[in-house]
């Protein structure tokens, strides 16, 4: 049991800013006493306390006081990604058995058809008597479910409890420090662990969030130059436009800002090296939706002399390559620590997460000599594209279902904007263009996952266990 | 399970300068090597894995050294007071039944009585070759044994766990922050919580710790007018002295310094004006050994707003006042959190520490409208005395056991330098003077704790339990 975060914080820092959004400003206490509001709210809608919900709301002030009003009730929140398409929706909410989904308003065209309980996020409102709300917490509580694709195609619904969410904000706030003033940039959607774990550090650390819907790389820049904010969480193409950007302008940023936490994917060495020149201190990352965001940290005195390196564990996390014997030698990174999923929902309610309390991330890598993890291959194939993770099977399902199709292979290939992009290859029968197979995939996965192109070929590469073996699709080209 | 500190600090941070005393300093990894050496050298001198052993030396370098060893061995360690007579001592080591007291060479003649396996501190050491050690440590292992007094007279053995220590630093870094170069001063007793607990914070927010065998206060004061250091733990009559040090120096403290954390009774308000206009930011707090340190804290931007609080729970902790049902009601102070102590050894090893996980302190106090807590009365008339606790029931245990004295009672009467000083009333029968009841005192009990004045009187105020009440005594004078 841990104190209910919103009620302990707003007593020990009620006047400090909390919340900064399209110059709006909430202390922690009016945070807290918004969040008692909608509590109050969401019970008069039907909603009760520790029942499972979805939640499909753009990142807003509105979301944030969604979020805690929901914390207050012990609701599990299951964070529906804005970006996917109305079937992959489908499935989520399918598998997840939520009581009910809290959708924006404007979006409600999204969701049409599911059977569950909706409820316009206009109606989460109303003035009301202040709700009695637990003043503790098991650490072992659902607090948040976020689906994340494997490699076999279907997403699995990650639960990230409580103690899962201190865990992650304590050992990262052992790694980055704590100053006078500290206040965090999120660009980040908040259904992603990389923006709900901002909000974590907001309430748990006491600093302030200036939240961003999008990244606004003017905004963004702007204040990086001022110094109005210290932290920031970026993905590569972020930094690579914030970089531009500050370069066009001819500015650099303030001493004031504290660090710059790159995620999801390297950063290319020419870029890390124009952002030093401009005073930015680049901490690079590496974390999971499993690991409810960072796990191990490259520090900034680190990152020219370890280039490709994502670091070392934060304090209380553990890394092995299981497979590997000595320094230098691949295999599959594994992860144990208080941060670690206890297990998934759904489908996958049985599936164990860890075996002997480590967590097999199914991503390839090495320590080098000093102990540093270098990724060397993203799990099972995994395509990151400005930061989303896109999994080869999800898309290569989607193509089997078109019956023209035989079979199917995906692979990621290079690319300038978005880091990496799908690239399809399949069989079929019958006549059939790309441009069909194009709009059946539009229909069914979210626009970031579209293949660049279909390729129709007669021959997939497959291994003798007939596992289709996706580095090898990029020779077909 | 967690990672063994020692090592992972030294994975993360090997360079950065660990520890400084009498002008020398250590590396985080310069101290883990120094470590193992001990935790061989431990095991050469018959010392196993997990047993337990009574510690009898000076703070030094070398203590620091020798805790480290046990730490890799996860011996339990029973830090003794180096203030403590030899009865005392003897009691402790009796109690602790302790498979080894490790004694500090030219302190040999203090513990003269015991059967136990004596090591001198000079035999813990050599060339080894790499000793094996954990690589992960229970939280539920008991790391520290420290003896503190009851009510009832008897001094009982606090165990603090690996989780105690780890939440207490979780919990302190969230409140006190950390920046770049922090460095902390210790000048308190490393066998007291206030004093080992900084050891903790140094190896896990990674901190240097400047360590003083003794409070030396023109070289505190030196560093704080440097900025040397950025924060330091003091007891009221060491803040008392900083201040008037610098007054007389004409100096004051550099803005690089950040925290003055006061703990171990009120300071007197004059001091704490005085210490706000040298720069000093004061941060009162307040806990105890069951508390593996600091429990609640008093921000330094309310310290003059709230004079004579000690602040609000620590992040994670929690606090109610029992017997009281609204703010500004005395009662009893209760804390709960994971770094109270599981219990205690020897003795006491079967009495519950906690009920339903709260501590019930002893202690008197009350929370105003704001929810700031105000000790209105130590536990158990509990006298400080220069920031070390004296329980009257342990002077007046020794007083009894002198054949002339009937009755005893002792309560602490205010003394302009330490706080408080124990004073004594005894019923006696026969021809006795106070010298030798003095005298008496001197052999059983530790300087510190011996009573200003022995008055001998007809009678002393029982309630109708026949309760000593030791608040009246004072008007016996």
């Amino acid at each position: 049991m841990i104190p209910n975060w919103i009620e302990q914080r707003a007593s020990i820092t009620p006047n400090r800013c909390a919340l900064t959004y399209n110059n709006q400003s909430w202390t922690f206490e009016e945070l807290h006493q918004i969040s008692l509001q909608k509590a109050a709210a969401l019970r008069a809608q039907g909603i009760e306390d520790n029942s499972r919900v979805a939640i499909y709301v753009t990142s807003s002030a509105e979301l944030i006081h969604l979020l805690m009003g929901c914390m207050q009730l012990q609701v599990e929140m299951v964070l529906l990604n804005l970006r996917l398409s109305e079937a992959e929706l489908a499935y989520q909410i399918d598998d997840a058995q939520v009581d009910a989904i809290i959708i924006e308003d404007h979006l409600t065209s999204h969701i049409t058809n599911s059977t569950r309980q909706k409820i316009l996020l206009s109606q989460v409102d109303g003035p009301c008597d202040r709700p009695l709300v637990a003043q503790q917490w098991q650490t072992d509580h659902t607090m948040t479910i976020m689906y994340t694709s494997g490699t076999t195609g279907n997403p699995k619904g990650v639960r990230q409890t409580v103690g899962n969410h201190v865990a992650s904000a304590t050992s990262s706030l052992y790694n980055s420090g704590l100053i006078e003033g500290d206040a965090w940039i999120c660009t980040m959607p908040l259904f992603h662990i990389s923006g709900f774990s901002m909000l974590c550090k907001s309430l748990l650390h006491g600093v302030r969030l200036d939240l961003y819907s999008s990244f606004d790389v003017k905004a963004v820049t702007k204040q990086l130059v001022e110094g109005s904010a210290t932290r920031m969480s970026v993905v590569s193409l972020m930094l690579q436009k914030i970089v531009a950007q500050l370069e066009s302008d001819d500015a650099s940023v303030s001493p004031r800002f504290q660090m710059m936490l790159a995620g999801g994917g390297p950063i290319p060495q020419d870029y890390l090296k124009r952002a030093y020149r401009l005073g930015i201190k680049v901490t690079q990352t590496y974390g999971m939706t499993e690991t409810a965001s960072q796990t191990t940290t490259l520090a900034n005195e680190d990152a020219l002399r370890k280039i490709g390196s994502v670091g070392k564990a934060l304090l209380f996390n553990e890394i092995r390559i299981d497979g590997a014997e000595k320094a230098g030698e691949i295999g599959e990174i594994c992860i144990r620590g208080a941060h670690i999923t206890p297990g998934y929902i759904g489908k996958y309610a049985q599936q164990s997460s860890t075996i002997d309390g480590w967590l097999y991330s199914g991503d390839l890598g090495y320590l080098d000599e000093e102990g540093y993890l270098y990724v060397a291959d993203r799990r099972s194939d995994l395509i990151i594209s400005g930061g989303e993770n896109i999994y080869p099977a999800e898309i290569e399902n989607v193509l089997i279902t078109h019956p023209a199709v035989i079979d199917a292979g995906v692979c990621g290939v290079d690319d300038a904007t978005w880091g990496q992009r799908p690239m399809a290859f399949v069989i079929t029968e019958g006549q059939i263009g790309e441009q069909e197979l194009q709009k059946h995939c539009e229909r069914l996965l979210a626009r970031y996952k579209l293949p660049l192109a279909i390729h129709i070929v007669d021959t997939l590469p497959r291994n003798g266990a007939s596992k289709l073996m996706r580095r090898k699709l990029k020779e077909l080209l």
